[in-house]
């Protein structure tokens, strides 16, 4: 019995000296790099490892969903169990992976893909066992978490501390994933699919970004209502669905997720019968997300259970959710529910009345259209 | 394949209710009292349970350590699985109930002995996979960080709030177990036994209590130093050991633990790997501790592995570990460490430089000689 790792970048790398220091043959790593301290155990050739028979665990740390699509599949085609930490694949090709897990009569586990180092996925699959989830919601990326903390505690501009993260690698050279909301849009569709046990795909989950926020927006809401601002994903179980949503929201000072400083993550289940249950930790990282997908392996060798979900679609119900919202905006917006605003030279700031999800999400289409640089944030009820 | 459940009180009906509506079949529940809706379930003989080959799992809630002591072993003899929500017996028996259960090829489970609800220690034994754990630390008990939130937030006296926690049914008539640290240094034991595999006992653990808190100790502390308080169990890796201590402890406000409400707990694990990792919830109560049985069961159907830690005790070393206090006295005290003072009246408001646990438990026992009103804090580094 044998490990392969797909990908020696930061994740992979991790898990291999989390495997190897505990004591687990990684007999394979595939890369596309040179690696002399691997030795042979590097290749670059994927049927080195699915015609080794020895392998009986294959680990996708690669990212992106052409490469790692390809060899995943190959690999469970091969009859060997797959761990992934890859949210991109998981929500592009899962009902796909699934069916061949379950035809091969292997494993498919992706604890990491999502808040892996917490570990959350794994926690919410247990969670479910005997209890029904109500909600998911949380600090689902640490790259946000750090800019707007840094903004808040230390007063400074969101390029400011954004190029101060690609410096450091909390972002991408291109942050768009993160900034732009996908990120956290892929995680929420993932842990929705796994609290409500129906396939929520990225597409249905309505995104606001955080690119839009600025000090001013941190300032005029800490004076207005003495709150401060996080970026959450949501899932919650609807009356006749799901609703999915990934928003910069409003929060009391002293919620917990207020208090998630840096780089850190903190996602949370509701249950009927546990309440509010949330999980703490860096959320992503080499050591953090390696060791995820290095406690999936050790889980599987064990005889665990694979992160499975209904293949059943869930139906998306974004307008059975309603919240009040705060829009900062140039535009000369018509709103047709209840709102106060202030004008400020030519910015209006806007608190409204409760409104369903998705009819906010297509107003402030519009509003976007007159007035790119407009900021949307939900308010979390109190 | 069927269940029983001992004791039919709060977690074993919640138990009852939660895996009876996920289509589990209980099949006995053992208890001393009447209960008419149980029908022909209810038994009053343990042998009822022992001589049914259909029950694979017995669940044990009914506390103390006399009969719970009893039948669970006879339980194990019989070959079957045990989960227990009682932290009184894991810490008094663990290593006979250990080798009873393996002598007899069945699991031993106790993931809601201590965190239950949270799931602290299924996590802590997952996150030990393959990481080093460094230290477990938390809010460990809700009874007391109810009463400390009720303080701090509504300026009230702690005999007031415990009070009205009594009549709540958050605390027992005789409180002791809880205000006197008991309850939060069994959960210590067990979780440090898991943590750093060795057996921790119940007496390795140095507590000072909590009962002797005034408000003026908090007002006195967040005018001196900006801190609050909150009451935490500790197990640490020494040089050379493991320290483990129970002490009302001072935090940052925007410290994670400071914004944990009401009767919510919060443990947290420092991995060599992941770095720290919270978890947050309801720890006891019917449906959190009663879930946390259940899904012990369910994953003992579904073949998970047992809790356990190694039967070797561990070597205790509080000495090893230092850290500044706040005391507050009547008594004439003398240190032998430096520290600085401000008379008040009769009283004296000393914070501390670093000492360690073990010398300052060691004082903390003359003075309360003196004066038995004395109360102790210790300090969380920044």
């Amino acid at each position: 019995m044998s490990i392969a790792i797909l990908g020696y970048g930061v994740v992979g790398s991790g898990a291999y000296e989390i495997l190897t220091k505990a004591g687990y043959k990684v007999s394979r790593v595939l890369d596309v790099r040179s690696y002399p301290e691997l030795g042979s155990t590097l290749t670059y050739d994927i049927e080195d490892i699915l015609n080794d028979k020895e392998i009986t665990v294959v680990a996708e740390a690669i990212g992106g969903n052409t490469f790692s699509y390809d060899f995943v599949s190959r690999a469970l085609k091969a009859g060997k169990h797959v761990v992934s930490s890859n949210k991109h694949l998981i929500c592009s090709y899962y009902k796909e992976l699934h069916a061949l897990a379950k035809e091969n009569g292997v494993t498919l586990r992706f604890t990491a893909s999502a808040g892996g180092g917490i570990p959350w996925l794994y926690n919410l699959k247990r969670g479910k066992l005997c209890d029904r989830i109500e909600k998911v919601m949380g600090i689902m990326n640490g790259t946000t978490n750090y800019i707007l903390d840094a903004m808040i505690h230390d007063s400074r501009d969101f390029s400011d501390v954004l190029k101060e993260a690609q410096q450091l690698g909390y972002a991408e050279a291109n942050p768009s994933a993160d900034i732009d909301g996908f990120d956290v849009a892929r995680k929420t569709a993932i842990s929705s699919s796994i609290a409500f046990d129906a396939v929520v795909s990225e597409n249905d989950v309505m995104v606001f970004g955080l690119r839009n926020i600025k000090k001013g927006d941190i300032d005029y809401i800490s004076e207005h209502c003495g709150k401060t601002v996080r970026y959450l994903g949501y899932g919650v179980r609807t009356e006749n669905g799901v609703a999915a949503f990934v928003e910069p929201t409003l929060l009391p000072i002293d919620a917990l997720e207020a208090n998630v400083r840096t780089n850190n993550n903190m996602i949370s289940l509701f249950g009927e019968y546990v309440g509010r249950l949330s999980f703490y930790g860096q959320g992503a990282g080499k050591y953090p997300t390696g060791n995820a997908l290095a406690q999936d392996i050790i889980n599987i060798l064990q005889g665990d259970t694979a992160l499975t979900f209904s293949e059943t679609d869930a139906v998306i119900c974004n307008e059975e959710v309603k919240r009040s919202y705060f829009i900062r905006t140039d535009a000369a917006v018509k709103l047709d529910f209840e709102a106060s605003s202030e004008m400020i030279g030519e910015t209006r700031y806007i608190f409204t009345e409760t409104v369903s999800v998705a009819q906010m999400h297509d107003i402030a289409e519009k509003i976007l259209a007159e007035d790119p640089e407009s900021f949307f944030a939900g308010m979390e009820a109190e």
